[in-house]
């Protein structure tokens, strides 16, 4: 794997609600530079996003319902239509998890609208071209038969990727959960992991359990070490 | 003040994104059986909280872009007029706080764009009779010049209250805060205390500091142990 094809696989991310006013703008030249593959960001910084990547052919992605994933199906899809409109390309949606662990739990009329969610959900995909829908289970919360549920679930309705971890949770990505989700997708379907990646070891770690795709504010670092341990 | 009368100072909250299939139910009983202000839910939750208190005439409240605020204004406006359709009353609003302190610091970009946000959310309570709309400012994240520059534009664009803080960031009320809050104010505008009020004695100190509601998930402990100092 080169620099270039691991950069390609990590979503640089900046999601804090503070920071500096020139972190999106840092984040952008960052994705740019190093070849990212988007600039992750809440939804209110897309459109400053993607003014910044203007021209540089390289993606911005953002977070729907994040990060507790409690609102109404109808207001994430409607925040990821708008997203998608003011440019965004990838869309991490965050899972109701209330109606999840209902649903796993053999609630019948939760299996249903779990199901009609995730559909509403992954609608997201036919507002343009090219658009990569992602769905966020907070694993540190969830038994190994709930994220089984919703790895299935997504799926189902369509979605591109399972991703482990909001990283507003009390844990991140771990390689077990990686493993659990990749037997449960099977090898077509994405698998994201977020969450507590700092450096190159975990990253390896993750992508060796399975994982195809990073979330993580430390991509430059993780570049960096990985060039210092090849050289 | 009666215990009646403090009750109704209550918002009495459940946002656990996890937790028992009948928390909102219980939530609701409680507020019916007390007469708390109102039961504060989320939004995925406000079309059952209505269901359960038909016929009480109690209200329900909800919480938008909660709770780090980092949607677009557009997906607040849209988010909180669905919770309005649905049937909440009260509505707390998480503001963007990167935009505030970018206002708070000068930038004459942010601050019209700020007062526009503000604006476009303060419009919620023409979407029915009774709306009550709260804007949530996370104290601790924030210098006391940007909880001033905050209770001004909230106060400016016609909120009813300003609220001390989500209760999901790294602390909650205080005296101080609701004491700066209230002099921002002045006395005809309401001032919400949220955020790790678990017991009487806290409740007491806001209150004397100039909070006219209180936000928390322990209002039926806390109307007991009022009851227990006064009798």
């Amino acid at each position: 794997m080169t620099r270039r094809e691991l950069a390609g696989m990590i979503d640089h991310t900046f999601l804090k609600p503070d920071g500096d006013g020139n972190a999106v703008k840092d984040l952008c030249r960052e994705v740019a530079e190093f070849g990212f593959a988007c600039a992750m960001v809440h939804p209110c910084e897309v459109k400053n996003a993607v003014r910044f990547l203007r021209g540089t052919g390289c993606r911005v992605g953002t977070v729907i319902g994040f990060p507790l994933g409690q609102n109404t199906a109808k207001t994430k899809a409607a925040e990821a239509a708008e997203a998608v409109k003011n440019g965004a390309r990838d869309v991490d949606f965050v899972f109701n998890r209330r109606l999840l662990k209902a649903a796993a739990a053999g609630n019948g009329t939760a299996q249903k609208e779990l199901a009609r969610e995730l559909e509403a959900l992954a609608e997201v995909k036919a507002c343009a071209d090219g658009v990569v829908a992602k769905i966020i289970l907070e694993c540190c919360e969830l038994t190994d038969d709930e994220k089984i549920v919703a790895c299935v679930a997504a799926k189902e309705a369509g979605f591109d990727f399972v991703k482990t971890s909001t990283g507003f949770g009390r844990g991140g990505a771990t390689a077990e959960d990686v493993r659990l989700m990749r037997e449960a997708v099977g090898p077509a379907m994405g698998v994201k992991a977020a969450g507590g990646i700092r450096d190159w070891e975990t990253a390896r770690a993750l992508l060796a359990a399975g994982a195809n795709r990073l979330g993580c504010s430390a991509g430059v670092k993780i570049l960096q070490e990985c060039d210092g341990i090849r050289a």
